[in-house]
């Protein structure tokens, strides 16, 4: 399939008339033909007008035809086979095998929406039957279902260009509510993304599904984004990426004169709480299983372990060590994009330069430079409850570990952590007690509590949260990753004293849908 | 009981700091002793911090112990007897029969929520083992439930001093979701949210609760307001009231370090479509219906029918007609307060002098003045969808009717309608293929679509939903009535391979709450 650097808006493929960029190859340090065109107000306003007429008709098809289409995107993603997988190797840096693992979790997710529309529970089919005997005032007929809240701009990922990208969690998750979507391709790489694109388009039209369902800009800038954000159509935000890209959209959604719900996951630290039975009976085996956590796609994941709380002591000290040699011998990584590359270094020379961090390890740099170089820092609990520049994330593989002088003071620190998207507790039997006075304070601070593993791996499943208290996201009641996700697209409606020829299927007498109906409160099938 | 126009702090009565004020009787015009004190900064700081203290031990109490104590909650307000009615008829001027009934709606809901507690579908369990033979890589075993967001600031609304008010749908709603409770009573109702906040302590007391599960802070002025939202402990936001006072906390929410969700329910003019058959058969009959909706409760309600669209021609002429002579035979009525009756008089005055408007009919006014005097407008649907002023909310016993010149015009002004929380469509058989058109622009634009009823009564119920997209609400996601408001004041976490010992029950192998979970994506009991 040819790249051809144009937006894709519904069924045609424009030319954006503004600025012309070239995606970047970090590993060779070479722009990549061919040049992409930014797209302009023109092609911002066609895709969110075709996505506003697409979206009743959309919303109206059925659940199963929703299904098929997001088997169908899977489908032809697939199809573009050996092609996806060496432009993202290209645009990204990342190996062949961690992006086909990532291809297989896109496909998988959605072919996991399929199965959750098909299910049928996202709707809350509910029934109050009418009550026309009741006392002192009957009761009417109410039945309740959920509808797509309209149309959805997604923001791609730079660190999954697949996964959290064009056909990504977000992308699946408002297709499977009923919404439309307008993807902003993030520019580190605009040609996974076209490729993508392409991919859903067909599907689209394959499908027969009316074009406005699905476009992709392409583009440079903040302009582009917040002009779309902007959009009256536009009706929710997704979003992935930093802080200070996802306060930018809160803002501009917050100022719309029909404010609009954005969900943005935005950053996180992820403490990794060292138990002091577990450290004392493993402390070198959880620094390897740290340093491999660490360095996973050089650090460049929204859950890397970015934090290590532990008593200080005998223990802590057996793991310090171990961890940074273990840290000293592992190569520098090429990084994502150069400014993740630049961020990444200023981020470490911060850390470098404060005078309460103290650097215990570095990876080995490569010979020409430009690479992430892992990094592993300590500080004291007293230190980090004043310095709130020890609290910052560092994107990429650099860690920070705490020795807090007792109990006490760890409880304090997690108290006083920022909202994160996980925490992780490292514990033996003899941890218990301690782990269960953690926890609640953890509850209140994070999306997901891991024990006895690391937070990189996100599983794409029912259960999976990946969200969490501000400013890990914008938005703690809902999930970028697993089923949930869908409801962040939706909202409620009732109907009241309906005829049954005008009610939507899935709260019909009969249950012609077969799906879970909540039934005076009870649920029923 | 005795009013003592204290703020109740967690356990304590406190005379607040700030101003003095008196509650108001409208119907005898006259203020009402004994004084109130508001709250000052000292008093909402405690509130808070008692409140966030409270949330850990509460949210981690069994949801049968906080269904006992909702059913505790409406016991103590059925307990403080007349003296509770008799004080809300004296400061909101509304009949007994209605602040009964009231009365019967807010015990009512408290004990549903009960009953939502004990079925413990809101927990949301859901379980997907782990499979540890899974290729290539294991599943860990992941489990999600909800818990609370963290206390919250509820906001008493002026028409509803029982239901929408100290224990109202907020307060049950956030109380059932294990969050702590902070109300700001509302200033037209004081003395009867002093007793209703006794009754709530009193059943704090007695379940052994930490008393920061519920203060009220009484006071004038909207600095009491703003600082309540703005204090770091506060989570989440119920309001009931005006555009601008929902706007104001909005954008109060937004600018804090961390932002929180606000749920206000703000204005809405609830349109009543008359299908042309339904109109041609019975349009007397729908007429009266009407006046006796736009009457009910001096057209106090936030459902109230403040638009009627309609076909123009004789059938029209028919239902204007009989409308105009009904409601010119109907009494003006005393109004909530003071400020209410003036925003009303206002209100009429702005549509008398609108060049667009015509004044069908006015009821008869007072000999005293100082009521609400109920009034009836028309214009036509091209001024309707040019003079964004005749869409503007007149909250009171006011209404517009518009007439279309074809069913083309009447989809157009639906489309152009800004968020609602109702739609009504009065139609017959053969209006069926029109409501089919209408319902996909309705469902967009509003909460609650009826058929052949009027939209003032809101049932408290599963299916019930009592909120819209934008202005309607701040957050069309969720309801302020019905069961469904409990899941506003929660948010998912989830659990990996945690202990089953350190587990919350609900997400527990064997079930021991006996509640429904979802088990690799299936629902179980």
């Amino acid at each position: 399939m040819n790249i051809t650097g144009e937006s894709l808006i519904g069924a045609s493929c424009i030319k954006g008339a503004g600025a012309d960029f070239f995606a970047f190859d970090p590993a060779a340090g070479k722009d990549l033909e061919p040049a992409f065109h930014t797209a302009g107000k023109a092609e911002i306003d066609c895709a969110c007008e075709l996505a506003r007429i697409a979206f009743d008709p959309y919303r109206a098809t059925d659940p199963e035809t929703r299904a098929r289409f997001l088997e169908s995107i899977a489908h032809h993603i697939i199809e573009l086979g050996d092609q996806l997988i060496e432009r993202a190797m290209q645009e990204s840096g990342l190996p062949r095998a961690r992006l086909e693992g990532e291809r297989g979790r896109t496909v998988g997710q959605l072919r996991l929406f399929a199965e959750v529309l098909r299910e049928g529970s996202w709707q809350e089919a509910r029934i109050d039957p009418a009550l026309p005997e009741r006392q002192p005032l009957p009761r009417v007929d109410l039945r309740l279902r959920m509808i797509g809240l309209g149309p959805v701009a997604v923001f791609g990922a730079s660190n999954f260009p697949l996964a959290f990208s064009v056909a990504g969690g977000d992308t699946a998750a408002a297709l499977a509510a009923g919404c439309p979507v307008v993807v902003k391709a993030h520019p580190a790489h605009p040609g996974t993304s076209e490729l993508v694109g392409r991919a859903i388009q067909r599907a689209v039209a394959e499908a027969g599904l009316p074009e406005g369902v699905f476009s992709l800009l392409t583009g440079v800038g903040n302009q582009l984004g917040a002009e779309l954000v902007r959009h009256p159509a536009i009706q929710a935000v997704g979003f992935t990426g930093s802080r200070q890209g996802g306060l930018a959209l809160m803002a501009v959604a917050a100022a719309r004169p029909q404010p609009i719900p954005v969900y943005a996951e935005m950053s996180s630290i992820n403490p990794v709480f060292l138990l002091p039975h577990a450290l004392a009976e493993k402390a070198e085996a959880l620094a390897a299983g740290f340093v491999d956590s660490l360095l996973l796609g050089v650090g460049q994941f929204c859950t890397n372990p970015g934090l290590v709380l532990a008593l200080a002591g005998p223990d802590l000290e057996r793991f310090s060590a171990t961890a940074a040699e273990q840290l000293a011998q592992r190569h520098a990584g090429t990084m994502l994009s150069a400014g993740i590359q630049r961020a990444y270094e200023q981020g470490v020379g911060r850390l470098a330069g404060n005078r309460h961090a103290r650097q215990l390890s570095h990876g080995i740099a490569s010979e020409t430079g430009g690479k992430g170089v892992p990094a592993l820092f300590s500080a004291g609990a007293e230190d980090f409850l004043t310095d709130p520049q020890l609290s910052e994330e560092v994107f990429g593989p650099a860690s920070l570990l705490i020795a807090c002088k007792d109990v006490a003071q760890m409880h304090e620190v997690a108290e006083r952590l920022e909202g994160q998207l996980t925490a992780t507790l490292q514990m033996s039997d003899g941890d218990h007690a301690l782990a269960r006075d953690l926890l609640p304070v953890l509850e209140r601070k994070v999306g997901r509590i891991l024990a006895n593993g690391f937070p990189t791996g996100v599983e794409v499943s029912y259960s999976m949260v990946h969200g969490g208290p501000f400013p890990a996201t914008s938005d703690s009641r809902g999930t970028s990753v697993g089923t949930a996700a869908i409801q962040r697209f939706l909202r409620p409606v009732s109907y009241q004293n309906l005829p049954q020829t005008l009610l939507p299927a899935a709260i019909q007498d009969g249950n012609p849908l077969a799906i879970w109906q909540r039934i005076n409160g009870q649920l029923k099938k």
